[in-house]
């Protein structure tokens, strides 16, 4: 019987190209699975079809864009997922549940291999293939860019030779992926890291530098997921929808950045995710104000191996399963409202409330209604210091000069 | 003999009051001491005079800004010190330099109390009397406001009844703390958290909604220190005075949050810190640039311990001196220029260039040139993967769906 | 009304003495509330009598020996908490235990103050009075030892004049702390930090010297919980009490050592706890077989933060409880088998067994059978060294010898 | 000219036997190194000779035993270097030495290619290339054993076909590296880990259940640095081979656990180690006497992420090098002396003195002499518990009975 390959479709020229040439050089049927992640571009119905005209003898499109924010981007939120302080990993977040879709497809059509377009110089190739080991270990990968050494050029000239129904000319000079969670361009001249990005790079955010008036949205989190927006109950994804609009409207969440890639390269990457920055935002604060000090300074350290796990394509880890639980507990109550303007490309909080909160007026006030009982500090402040103390008083003792 | 106390003196109505009341109070002398951090405002022989004015029989005014920068800033940069990924710890940085003089006051002026303004709910007690607990545990301290229960409105009253110099009636709604690294400014109607801040609370930044053109700014870095702005070699002092300036000018640096103060409550800060965000926002770029990245992630948790350390009054401990022998190490190719655009509230990094530079175009480019060995991805791939593929392969076994 | 207090009761001098002793100092009636916690000593109704006799208007026994195993003892084993990676936090575990049920007791018998017999300077008061403050703020708290300057000689000499019944002559030289999870024993000679422990100190481990022959045991964990030893299905406190019998036979578990006390200082600790050192050796061994990398090496992270919290009196903390959820997803599959061999003061594995295992005999054996792809190590060597070797290649080209 | 191929030489079967197959496979002369250790066994000239006696055109003994005390065992000492809490890098700091030597012999002899012996799924071969990387990235690599599927079997056929002069009849079950730091057997019957190792595992240790007589031993440390052993100033070569001696003749130091091997799955290690679990028994606890609380826990943490790196073959990273800086900062104070006793497979400290000591005796102490002023204790109980019973009470607010 003719193998199968389920192929991660995109609609593009790479991996439209990919379908006859996977079917010539592995004699197997293609199925072209395209999950729709919300990145928007051209209906996936057209998507759909051009897969069958390019010769895969099934193609689906699978809508996961609900599943996408609700299992993805949201513990990303919770998480305050940012790789490198900055990076929220549009793509990172997206290959595991492609991973899944893919998994599922092979075993409804008796697929036996899996493909993706990465290259062997991304991180995507590790996101696709651990995934694929941790859920379906079975399964062969072939990965026509970097196992058989095929590249743009030929890709071209392969499509032009079959007469394959894909405009070639059409070319971006960058790389680009987009999902809900953002966009992420790199190559071409970015990869020159003294030169500034240009305007014509960015689809998902106007310039900053546009005058307009400010925005001011207020965000409803129950228990780190958002739930509202100005009021008005949402989904995650529609929360998510919505804050790309308005937040990309003010230029909010254009990033610009030398990224620590898994391979062991660095390289230059532009990314905009108003949705995702505005998102994060809001709720650090509200954390600030419902999560306990020494909850929240461990989160932190939290934060970034999770950051670092997904970058490094490692969502299908116990590490993650297990720093989720944590996460889940320490958003048992980051429940609230906070108060965003949205301008100029900044994302700026201007007000938080919550029934969970404590930061407490009485405690904090300077003012009439005073609580805090002052005669505390000076015995706190004695045993707090005594450590320091003695150990500058051993280095006077032993003649050193320490400080 | 009669006691000498050295007094932490701002010029302002709490520490002039404080001069007459300690002298009755203590039956002692009081020497005032004015450190000069770069906060600006008056004229630092009028401050001198009002102390005098008020009954001090000595009064110093130390010009420390060059200090402060280098010595004190200058790390929090390497540190890349953010309080809550936030705050650039104005206050807290000065604390310890203010220590030391008094100290050095002390000596000079056989004090043997030192005394300060701070009141007993907030972080500046500690970080004075934890470095005064390391420095000099010999000298006793008193703290008015804290432990003789001294209020404003004691103070005006006690200022009227005995006809002291100083205007009772310009008294500031907000409490303020500023200096070179930045202005902060609490209590008052932002004690209300919901309710936003206005744009008369601030003073080093414009509003960043004001129209105005971009400012491009290169600021060059030698081993995680700024050593020029825009090809002028400058101090660190100069580096920071003129980004307060310009990026000031732009409404770079504001920050409106609530704060896990050491004390255990929260507490609502509106900070002001141009110059120390640019400054640092430029830093991590130019570490992203330079630092390899096993040291990087390591690294981020050692910012984060120093911010906390230095957040928590423990500048004076065996930890920060550790900690900073491991960023001195990670400065050590922290060299290069970096591109800032001000605008808008921003400081937006669009290029980076450095000798030391772990960025190789050859590696990175997709383009000719591409000098990165594909083939070695597979069995990385797979290698990486292999713990929590196995780890999943054992979850299949026992027949838990796990993911 | 009078007032009625709740006092923590051990039926040593110092409680004893405190029940005329506070009910005099506060003119209120005294309810002893001891915790059998599995001490062992004296029969808990002698207890119960001498508290009665003592003047207290009621006196309770609780047994709360299973729920201390099961709910304090069980955690510290899935945390291996080892605080400065020796000491199984005997006393610290029981503290939190025993506020518990003093806030229980205060509430039935209408308490409005707790005391406890701890001194100032030791880390049980803040265990007692943190746990207090979260579970029942409202209670005041004293703390005769600490708060009233009550010391040992004024205990013998009040417990005389009051003719109470307790035999003053009877006093160890050293303080002593003991419980089903260990013994703890400080003061005396031990203040001397070069002077060895002598054999009249232990209670719970005969001398490891003495010869004997080994013993060999198999406990068996489902979810990181002991259920079983030697087969044999047990309850968490049989477990612990079996093996702090068999592992105390030969000497398992003492331990020296200079601590970090929370309130600031270094103090000379002696334990000993047999149970808790088998049980949790074999449990670190059992996760080395079935936890996966990663999540193993950040889970020591975890564990480490864990016993510093406990230690440091947090029990009731959020932090505490986000750890815990995440130990409990790292736990769910430690399930197996470990034997020890048991001998001469050394509780040493000798054998693991497991259905969860992550031993891999095809992946790991040299022989026939070798499943490992040796093929993909090139790769993946390449890569893993790539920034380590673009570091080194950046020193060489800067002229650095940096190795 | 023809190539030379610096060979990585222990004088065992495997690399003798790769001196001529190298020669012929590659058509490249064969320099030979071999770097004592202080691994013991044959006469070092005497592997020399084989190794010319098996067709080395070059044959070099390298005397590193003092550089590798002071420049891997030492540093391995002050980070107490353990990996999985137990295990005290034998191999792991070996690699990283012999790695420097073999690209100096490339230098000095002309050498292109450099070889070692290792397989393909152990840790020894990234240890190996990836020093190799950093180093001397222009060598390239050969491993026989991996790259060319050379296999034991294979080795001694082609032994016997040569002639080479090769007991090959003496081949051990196990596979063996051992060094002046340690002794790693694997393999064999131990793959089995539910079976436990037998006595003639054994070589640097006797048996721990002999009847013999305690040895008391002090070592003096300065700065973390063993200098000296029952007061007689020693080398750190000597400390580690004369407590090899010592504490091996006790039992001290047998290791018997499941690891996580870098190239992602589990192994059975069996090791000795007498000398450096003496040491770092020893060193920790001098730790505890002479640094600081916070610097002690963030230390924790730092020693781990040291242990990993160098387990992980990543010596010659920027991130080790950031560590060490760390740790030799923290070593300042570990100034001292230790007395362990040696008995029954238990190094034992019973007594520690320093003169850097911070443990303080009256603020420790329970009797006379007691200066702890417990008066402070009560504010800083307050404030200390404040935000855990902030959110406690936050807790109760919202109706959930959390504990």
């Amino acid at each position: 019987m003719t193998e199968r390959v389920v192929l991660a479709y995109s609609g593009g020229l790479d991996t439209s190209v990919a379908i006859p040439y996977l079917a010539e050089q592995a004699g197997a049927e293609v199925i072209a699975v395209a999950v729709d992640l919300g990145q928007g571009g051209e209906d996936m119905t057209v998507v759909r079809q051009r897969a069958l005209d390019c010769g895969a003898v099934e193609a689906e499109v699978i809508d996961a864009r609900d599943e996408f924010a609700a299992g993805y981007c949201v513990p990303a939120i919770r998480a305050n997922a940012l790789y490198m302080d900055r990076y929220p990993l549009v793509s990172a977040l997206s290959r595991p549940l492609i991973v899944r879709h893919l998994v599922a497809a092979a075993r409804r059509h008796g697929g036996t291999i899996v493909s993706h377009g990465c290259t062997g110089k991304g991180n995507d190739q590790v996101r696709f293939e651990v995934g694929l080991a941790a859920l379906a270990p079975d399964l062969r990968i072939v990965a026509p860019a970097r196992d058989l050494a095929w590249t743009r050029d030929k890709a071209i000239a392969f499509a032009e030779e079959k007469g394959l129904p894909i405009d070639v000319t059409a070319r971006s000079p960058y790389s680009i992926d987009q999902n809900l969670w953002g966009r992420a361009v790199e190559t071409g001249f970015l990869e020159d890291i003294w030169t500034a990005p240009v305007e014509d790079l960015y689809a998902y955010t106007s310039d900053p530098a546009l005058e307009r008036d400010p925005d001011e949205v207020v965000i409803t989190f129950d228990g780190g997921v958002p739930v509202a927006i100005d009021g008005e109950t949402v989904t995650p994804y529609q929360a998510i929808l919505d804050l790309n609009r308005r937040a990309g409207a003010h230029g909010v969440g254009r990033l610009d950045m030398v990224e620590d890639r898994l391979v062991g390269i660095k390289s230059r990457e532009v990314y905009e995710a108003p949705g995702a920055v505005a998102l994060i935002t809001a709720h650090q604060e509200l954390e600030a104000v419902t999560v306990e000090r020494d909850l929240a300074r461990f989160k932190r350290g939290v934060d970034q191996r999770w950051g670092e796990l997904v970058y490094d394509g490692l969502w299908f880890s116990p590490l993650r399963r297990a720093l989720d639980a944590f996460v889940d507990d320490a958003q048992r109550h980051v429940t609230g409202e906070v108060r965003l303007t949205l301008h100029g490309g900044r994302a700026v909080v201007t007000g938080r409330r919550s029934e969970a909160s404590l930061y407490d007026f009485g405690l904090a006030t300077y003012d009439t209604g005073d609580t805090f009982d002052q005669s505390l500090a000076k015995g706190f402040v004695r045993l707090w210091g005594l450590p320091s103390g003695l150990a500058a008083a051993r280095d006077a003792r032993l003649g050193e000069v320490s400080w």
